[in-house]
């Protein structure tokens, strides 16, 4: 019996979920190792139980969901994603890479089809970084880009210690950290941009992520009096703020490709109509998939910021807040998913995520990819998130058809 | 015997009336009808007394010393400024103006002079407009152009309604009001920018007064994920207000002459670096000595704002918060300032005015114009506010020449 996808069923448990930590404004809110975000987990083993998978926790709280394979010798093939939410998250954020794992499972379960390779459905700790820093926290530790005792001395925006945390709601594991080394992984999810929907197309194989340079600048110029100050003897640290965002507006323009560059967050002082701005504190952020074109941006940046410190009279402070190298997944997985959308007739088209995920950091320790399902409206982290259901099975389905590929891979 | 400024005691006035009001950092705070305020008009009046002046107070609180001349039937010349301040003043911005002007009398007095014209010194209630709006309220209803039940009504920042506070510290006058119409009006005071002090020139001249266009403006974009967005799909309400400010900027110099331009406050939503803006608010503030330069500025800038909309796909609304066509100050009492400063040996030049002042008002009624001394730095509104005391006296000397002259004009 060919293993499918049972629709109802993974929409359920997608409304099960999302009503744990559902907000009075109908937005979904469990914010890492919170009370909601253990009764999320909780759920979610009582799932992977129901299903027979064999469950552990490692000492960062990473959930793992093991469906044996006919040969344990061989590495298992991982999927999953991540159940924390931010304040006002949606119901299929990380959600459905999760849930649609376990679907997976219980259509294997239900024709009764087994693999060479296991399949393991996993919940990584923390991937929004909303209560603690830095987000992906639980995949990065797992990837050993973070060592678990400094990931768990982070103390968080409440001041709460996220090894207290984790111990107070039981998910302080002893499962060896980092194992089992996967084959592969592939993780389903929504696209939290505007670009399938606007193409009307129904699945992104994702084929790389952003690398992302965040930074904050501060500049220093004179306030005064926006009457009786000529032009010429201004040093107005608003005007070089406006400069500097204009030009990342042109320098993305400029290079193209997949370069992007946002100035989200402008504060001037003292902000008042009839005084000229003595400070301004705003933030880059600046993405492109090409480590090279990402350091040329910074570099170029760089020099506008020099140059104009030099003739608007003003000091111009810079540092970094994030930086992360872009990640390029694996082709032949990539390639995997997107026959398995032309196997099931549905549009398909070669994507980069420009948001970071569990992927990012699973891809330092085996090949992998993504499959991106459509957000309506490009709508993320916002109760009006949005993917219509057909898309959210569709997905599913995809994920199904990879997952068996890769779980019979031989060595 | 020729009547002479004397020096110390004009600056002893000052540092008298400096400390009333004073804050722990040293500011000068006497809001507008406050007790200290009150306690500043009770001690001008005192001064007033003694230098033997008649005192009268009109509805709006405007106090008023007169100095007889030898022909009760001519008007008088009037002198004089404020004594309210903002928050954090200094001791001289309105202050210098009234009491160089009681120092005039009481060199007058000494010298044992009379004039044809009498002398009135005057103390404006609410210049600032820090606690009442607006600005040059006292002024304003002075020159007729704000009905006095309409002033009495007005509800301050801290909800107090201006009668109720006037009558509250016993400045609520019956002397009937815009009496007497002067025959001129010259007030002196500190620049509040940076051009005397920059040219190292002693005394300004001051021909005209910069006209005042407030607008706010509202961008309503479309909030977004900062890494998943591609640009071609963006409605950057942030980038909206940056090009807004650079345009701005660029539309001052190409202008030139008195044209300055200014955002002062920006505030962004969400404000947040990897969200693109959904909504930026601003404020700009354009000035110039021409008020069909002015309109042409205004047009620009709105002739802009429909075409960055089309081109962005944003929302932009704009209001006026506030608009005064410029002033041309009296040219034949300028060049007796001017004249004056020469006569004593001190370097002058022609000046604009950025800020606004009582004068503007008076300027309705009669020949007006003003003396600038300079401000240190251009630093104004803030308890570093200062002018050298030499420039003090230098400014009280020329106000003398200026309003002897102008006291013994005939019919």
């Amino acid at each position: 019996m060919t293993p499918a996808i049972d629709g109802p069923r993974l929409l359920a448990r997608l409304d099960s979920l999302a009503a744990i930590g559902r907000t009075p404004t109908g937005a979904c809110c469990r914010l890492a190792l919170s009370d909601d975000d253990k009764a999320g987990r909780d759920q979610v083993v009582a799932w992977m139980r129901d299903l027979g998978l064999t469950v552990s926790v490692d000492p960062i709280g990473n959930l793992f969901g093991l469906r044996a394979g006919r040969r344990p010798d061989l590495a298992p093939v991982m999927t999953g994603s991540h159940i924390d939410t931010v304040r006002t998250g949606g119901a299929y954020d990380g959600n459905l890479g999760v849930l649609a794992g376990l679907e997976v499972v219980a259509a294997l379960n239900d024709a009764g089809v087994d693999t060479e390779r296991g399949l393991v459905v996993a919940v990584f700790t923390d991937e929004e970084g909303a209560r603690f820093a830095p987000d992906m926290l639980g995949s990065l530790v797992f990837a050993g880009g973070l060592a678990p005792d400094e990931a768990l001395a982070v103390r968080g925006i409440d001041g709460a210690v996220l090894g207290d945390e984790l111990r107070r709601i039981g998910y302080a594991g002893t499962a060896p950290l980092g194992e089992p080394r996967p084959h592969a992984f592939v993780e389903l999810h929504i696209e939290q941009g505007p670009v399938l929907d606007a193409e009307g197309v129904r699945i992104g194989a994702v084929e790389d992520l952003q690398g992302i340079s965040w930074q904050e600048i501060r500049v220093r110029g004179q306030s005064n009096h926006a009457g009786t100050t000529p032009m010429r003897l201004r040093h107005d640290a608003g005007y070089v703020a406006a400069a500097i965002a204009c030009f990342v507006r042109r320098l993305a323009s400029e290079m193209g490709g997949s370069q992007v560059a946002t100035v989200g967050k402008v504060d001037l002082v003292p902000n008042l109509i009839n005084v000229i701005a003595a400070q301004a504190t705003l933030t880059v952020d600046l993405r492109n998939t090409d480590e090279a074109l990402l350091q040329a941006a910074e570099r170029r940046l760089s020099d506008f910021l020099d140059q104009l410190a030099a003739e608007e009279g003003v000091a111009i402070e810079r540092r970094s807040l994030a930086r992360f190298e872009p990640v390029r997944f694996d082709p032949a997985i990539a390639a995997r998913i997107a026959a398995a959308a032309a196997g099931r007739g549905l549009t398909h088209r070669p994507m980069t995520s420009g948001a970071g995920h569990d992927a990012q950091m699973l891809s330092r320790v085996c090949p992998t990819a993504m499959i991106f399902v459509p957000s309506v409206g490009g709508i993320s982290h916002n109760p009006a998130e949005h993917t219509a259901p057909d898309d959210l099975v569709a997905g599913a389905g995809v994920l199904l058809d990879t997952l068996l590929g890769l779980c019979n891979e031989g060595e």
